[in-house]
């Protein structure tokens, strides 16, 4: 048996479930797994299915699939569930979420494959190169920032990247590589958004004496700090937290949203519409 | 249109939601939000669907459905989605869990019919009162505990009852009654199960120094405090609470927990499968 | 044994607790529990302290102390453990908050006596009745804003007034009144502050697509939302719930982190310190 | 200036707090940071000061505190802040928890010092050794373990170690060391205590279908699982998790829990008093 991940997303309308179902039963397949969420406002359908069948070939499932639903017209990705998402990671100085992602991808935790590790510094080269994945080294000036973002790019297409990873990665990307990259890119912020957009969020939070403090995962827009949010989560603090300690406590918000953000990424949990997300978790 | 929610639960099998969709196609419904599992070891398939459809005549629908499920041999359910589920509360002295289920009852936060108030006590009385809602005063002895159950079972029969409520009802019921009304009666177990069964749990909780005390609602059955778990939840507690202050924090949590799950199963997002449950939140 | 809390707070200075101290042993005090913090940005110095004496005259004690602390002219507070603190709740229409505050209150979870509630419409007039505490409408036009909060006021002086409780009170307090009650005004705020200041939080919340909802109490100062912070927290939400959904989320939230606060300031655990607030929990 | 932690634990009565105060008094000392609590079942009180003062000479600092406190006989532990608790490291052949202690300990998030790392397994000596902290194997037999748990109580002795952790140890150790060391050990244990004790409590949790798993720190007595807990958390999930899943979310939980404990313990701020604990976070 094979066991695949379905996900669908199009304009609602009524009979894509009965379609969809048709397409899996011409497969002789069992559904696993499945959810579904309408959005009222952009009446946007996400589907999303796991199954098992006994056709191996995955061009011949989605033909099958696709012989249902194109009239829907619908954004489709079909995979085998243990194939695995390709992930590019870019990062600066500041390596607490890149080991996070690191040792859970190392235990087995997050199914990615990193297909290598980009930065504008050398200081991670060495956890890179201790999981044996390519480094690559692009600092950025403004006179090469362009070009930095280009090879960015370049190496997206020429690894069949599924999602670019910013983690904790300290360059603004232009809206070019955003718009180009749309859906692709996710961020860590260090805050619990939309509070203290910008920088240095700890010491806002600190002077504004806030009695928790935040991070969350979003897709990135050309809109800094703006774009679909994916996942959040806190930890309470005190008045006798230094910024220190917020910063400290802060890393560990940080790496537990990423690193599950980039969990429900590579099962295909998340669906963008619009200015949210559709998250199947 | 007419909205409909759709509970569904059989052996798992391949083409379930297809003969599903296709029975929805029939009655021309949109589907506004499904979801689905399949319990791996018990091989139990489990739907929700809410859908919208022109069709009025809710036994035309669920014919239609049922022409193409039927040979599944399903448990199925099927409403209105704005008609509510009716409930009995059993409640004996401690009101806290029985006045917040009344003040979201009472201000549209749960789409319950409150049916009747039935306790061993009377202190309750005011409060059932108050909302309009009858009050049934059934005294327990030894001598009267069949009947007061008796009494209670037919009280289920009469007013259709969809749920038995304990909200910190302080007898056990017996495994008749547990038997008659498998699968219709939650119970609010003031301690994060399994953790501290029995009696007294905020003294259990005290001695051992618990860092976080809980509360978890569980389905009813002969085996005290050992049904299946709906829906749980802690607060951290620190060295300087004082047993009075556990208990304090506990009724808080005591109260969320039953009222979110009496939510849940008014909303229908609760299977019963085995010794688990399946909560489509 | 009578039982003393005592609140101190000074500019920081070394030598206080040993004055403290000193005080203590002329009264043959035991302290039961103490908490000390000095904040490093402003130096101010808060101290805490719960302690059983033989001594049961206040002034006596209150003398005794003073002896040994005059010195760092410091603002003292002295009460018998078992009074309460007064409070005047400030309600409008929405009576969530206010009914958790009056439930606590009735089962003696809160220790405050509730001197008066008022209000700028009628709707919440049967619950204050229902608990026998006074409830005085004080409709609000901008012609009779002014003598509104005059009379609020009088009655704080009147009655002793501790703490003014704004449980969802939906008018905007001037400055005048701010500044002449300040410190002594809390407010809970339907929002995860700073995110989504202003009005209709929860619409904002949905449109941005957050993950959690929060609310926040925190003392009223001219600065609209931006008064120093008590209590925070939070619930995780959805792509699925739409914003009734999340108004009626907040509502929980919103009560439970009130109820807490106004339990904070009944025990003298909350500490005003420039923006920021010290809270021994 | 040097700064100092003290911390005290003696049998309750009056005066102490004055008692340390003039101690500190007469080391012309500021107190930055003090908390106090007397526990009222055992009436032992307990205290833990972080204090200034420009003696550089820890052994005259203390000389000057004992002068007033020794009458009552405390427990007394005096330190230089920047002064680091010594650490000993148990691990078997899982090594989340170590991972997650050396990476905040190489950041300096965890101010200790790692004297040795000891194994029954090999497994982790390159972690060891990318930290150039020395790995020492001590395998584990039936015949072996006296030996083994002696060479352990050999190594407290030879490196003053203050607490030994166990991070994920797979060997139940003997009342002897326990006894020997009693104060000194602290576990993770991989349920929320007191659920799910012994072995495997992930399947249990599974087959108990609960909503929350979580992790708890105890100091280690010779009661297996009883010792007194020093934190928890807890980690909400689901009925489509498997038990590889409650596995995974578990070591999350499990690191977590383990390295705050292990930051508390650093600061002292964990007193251990009878079959509980007082922490002042």
């Amino acid at each position: 048996m094979a066991e695949y991940i379905l996900q669908l997303q199009c304009a609602d309308q009524s009979g894509i479930i009965h379609a969809v179902a048709s397409g899996l039963l011409d497969c002789q397949a069992n559904i696993v797994e499945q959810a579904q969420f309408s959005d009222p406002d952009l009446t946007q359908f996400c589907l999303r299915t796991r199954f098992e069948t006994d056709m191996q070939d995955i061009e011949a499932v989605e033909a099958a699939i696709n012989a249902h639903v194109q009239r829907f017209n619908p954004r489709l990705q079909l995979r085998h569930s243990n194939d695995h998402r390709k992930v590019l990671i870019l990062v600066s100085k500041f390596d607490h979420c890149l080991e996070d992602l690191l040792y859970h991808y190392s235990i087995g935790d997050l199914p990615i494959d990193i297909a290598t590790i980009v930065s504008n510094h050398e200081d991670c080269r060495a956890s890179a190169e201790a999981h044996a994945i390519p480094f690559i080294y692009l600092p950025v000036t403004p006179e090469t920032k362009n070009d930095q973002e280009q090879k960015i790019i370049e190496l997206v297409a020429e690894h069949n990247i599924d999602y670019v990873v910013l983690a904790r990665y300290m360059q603004i990307l232009s809206a070019n590589i955003c718009q180009q990259l749309s859906g692709q890119i996710v961020n860590i912020h260090h805050s619990f958004l939309p509070g203290f957009v910008g920088a240095k969020p700890y010491h806002q939070a600190y002077e504004r004496g806030v009695k928790m403090i935040g991070a969350t995962s979003h897709f990135v827009t050309p809109d800094l700090d703006e774009g679909p949010i994916i996942d959040q989560d806190i930890q309470r603090v005190g008045h006798s937290q230094t910024v220190d300690n917020l910063v400290s406590i802060g890393r560990d918000v940080e790496r537990r949203v990423l690193t599950r953000t980039v969990g429900l990424l590579a099962e295909d949990r998340v669906f963008l519409v619009g200015r949210r997300t559709v998250i199947f978790a």
